[in-house]
């Protein structure tokens, strides 16, 4: 058990965000039990990945084409940018088919605490692309998430873009669809009462 | 997003036990934003612990050498085999730092309802073991799983084994260290009632 390779293996599996040795030790020995196939497949799929996905030289989402399939889009509303924090909202968002431009993934939110301002995000890629006159930006659609960096950083890019003559926005507060009202927390509440709009 | 690459890394990563695309989406941009050394890093010790472990000849547990590192240790009683039904199990009863015997691993309990019957278990290799005149064998504890699965293969061990002539024994069912009584439940509570010792 405290062999080489396993350990090895135990090792690395636990360094993956909230995996611990329990974890870590149910992955090893699920990929140790499985047909080789399958424990060569994730490694190559991890190894590829790794190879061949970078940023988007537009739009800096995650992506193996530069640039990536949302920014060539021809379908696509090329004149609304959705600024949004991580790779992964870009999913939570396209998975919506509501939206039909395109987006800024700024790979982080502004937080001082940890000592991240925005010239560690993908703002200046943002400002360049807005400058360019060749893609003329109609509206931008600050998706940050809604927490206190997510609203820091909506707030930072709200007075910077607004000069430049452009709608900005920000996404809608209030209660989720479904569920029940009464499992809503107060601050959610308040914003959904805040927000009302006339019927 | 639904981009080749990471599409596939997202797949592979959601056929580990326990993961669905969430956790998958987690560990996937983990990996694609951490230094490449550290993806290149799990990738390998995933291909090496796949390559380089298999059954110990000996115990069945899971290990680079053969025999492995507790069948050769010499500190070892190898008059006295612990079965166990997973090599995680080796793992854990190691640590007690208690046992100073070594083990037999089945890979798996008797389950009628999953077609899983003795001779899919490790059990051949270890009556094979106990007959070799080479390594008398004096006892044989049942460490399997104290639930139904683990104790039917419990069961069936003892009656093929005690004809043999060795002492064979069942690991103690009682309350666990520390905690508090009122949170054990029932059937672990009449278990340690039955099996008291007189002090």
């Amino acid at each position: 058990m405290a062999d080489g390779p396993i350990a090895k293996l135990l090792e690395e599996l636990a360094r993956l965000p909230g995996v611990g040795p329990k974890t870590a030790q149910r992955y090893a020995f699920y990929l140790l039990n499985r047909p080789k196939e399958q424990a060569q497949a994730l490694a190559g799929a991890i190894l590829q990945a790794r190879e061949q996905v970078h940023r988007c030289s537009v739009c800096l989402n995650l992506t193996d084409a530069d640039p990536c399939a949302v920014c060539r889009a021809p379908g696509r509303d090329h004149g609304l940018v959705c600024v949004v924090e991580e790779p992964k909202d870009v999913a939570a968002m396209d998975k919506t088919h509501e939206y039909r431009g395109v987006y800024h993934v700024l790979h982080g939110a502004i937080n001082p605490l940890r000592g991240i301002g925005p010239d560690d995000l993908g703002v200046r890629a943002l400002l360049a692309r807005l400058n360019d006159p060749a893609h003329p930006v109609r509206e931008v659609i600050l998706a940050t998430d809604p927490d206190v960096e997510g609203d820091a950083t909506a707030l930072y890019l709200a007075k910077l873009l607004k000069p430049l003559g452009l709608r900005v926005s920000r996404i809608a507060r209030g209660v989720p669809e479904g569920g029940d009202l009464d499992y809503v927390d107060e601050a959610t509440l308040a914003r959904a009462l805040a927000g009302r709009s006339e019927w």
